[in-house]
């Protein structure tokens, strides 16, 4: 499988790091959107404050993890994401922006999506921290393509989290064998969770400058992308997306 | 003020770093603790677990957080103890133990630690993080003082985290302001709290080798110090400890 993501090692002193597998159409991604990003400090606030609500998800699997093992794991993927949301953070301090200011035109919208998605039990948070977290930030790092270079670079790398997906994965897997008829109820969580995050993605590109329909429409094919990603997700679950 | 803990300062990039005054008085836990530390592996595997628990109270606080700032604040804090968690993994593992299995004994009583103290509402939760995180990591850090020299003084520089006192204690004055009669009940939840926390610190000590009545009753000033601290805290608020 291409590695056409960097993948950061700096946690490889403490555990073998999750290696996400992603597809070669994902580099495409990059390129697409790279047209339709917005200015720096409305993508470093949306991105910066949607990495908490990221974050608000991984924080409630740490909590309810029935393992040691499964805690710690994802621990670790909670840290980077919040390494992530600080990185930006000191992007928009270091570019004279308030960051606060920055991030907070997109509270209100995510945390309404964050209160959609969080899910009501221990398999649904799986669910949403497995999907999401990896939709996202495949996402937000293709539109981070048209930031300024030495910016776009930065952020590339401070979005490229642990993701935790072999844990999610594997902790899913083993409640579904455990409980088969939980199949068609997670699938349609996913379905929902996933209109619902492509919603909040298409909303970081409407705000782009000079965005109008025949630009969307450039977004069409990205989104094909970005799905078939979600898609494997799904299947490795077992599940229909 | 003296300052007698170091401060780490990794995150003044930033923001301007939370001061915490601490007592001159809190020099001597270091001291007096240090004959009751415990072998390497339990008092990483306890603290390790112990740190899990500190976040998970954070991670509900950013979540509930009612303000951009507050959030982001809170998740600084809530990112330097999962750090200082993840180094105390690194110590185990550079020590040749199983990070999973050190922690795991310590899992079920901490677990349940963290059921009774979590609280029911944002101010329940607010008053948890302010005076839960200062107490343990000051106790820890004291308790750390017997641990080999090396390992003792990195295991101090992880436990010195960010507690984000400034921040929690201004959300926790606003809403006593704006509600007086809040202040009995969350003045009856911080002494319900210190109680069950004091119960946790002890059973750190009771674990060492050699431990025994005498012994123990030598942590009494001990606690008599981080009672003080503990007292402040409350002081600051204006509620009774």
């Amino acid at each position: 499988m291409l590695r056409l993501f960097r993948r950061r090692r700096r946690r490889s002193r403490t555990a073998a790091p999750t290696i996400t597998p992603r597809s070669e159409g994902l580099a495409a991604v990059r390129v697409e959107l790279a047209e339709l990003t917005p200015a720096a400090e409305p993508f470093l606030g949306q991105a910066g404050y949607l990495l908490l609500v990221l974050f608000e998800n991984l924080g409630r699997a740490v909590a309810l993890a029935p393992t040691t093992a499964a805690k710690t794991t994802l621990s670790r993927a909670a840290a980077q994401v919040l390494e992530a949301h600080e990185g930006l953070v000191t992007e928009l301090l270091s570019s004279g922006a308030d960051p606060v200011a920055a991030m907070d035109p997109f509270r209100q919208p995510l945390d309404e999506y964050q209160r959609r998605i969080e899910g009501n039990d221990w398999a649904e948070i799986l669910v949403t921290c497995y999907l999401t977290t990896g939709f996202l930030t495949d996402f937000f790092v293709g539109v981070a393509g048209g930031l300024p270079p030495g910016l776009a670079d930065r952020v590339a790398l401070l979005l490229d989290v642990d993701r935790a997906e072999q844990v999610l994965e594997g902790e899913l897997r083993s409640l579904i064998e455990q409980n088969p008829r939980m199949a068609s109820r997670l699938a349609m969580w996913g379905r929902r969770l996933i209109g619902d995050t492509m919603l909040v993605a298409r909303s970081a590109l409407v705000a782009a400058p000079g965005a109008d329909g025949p630009q969307l429409d450039r977004i069409e094919p990205v989104f094909t992308e970005l799905i078939g990603a979600h898609t494997r997700r799904m299947d490795a679950l077992g599940l229909t997306a």
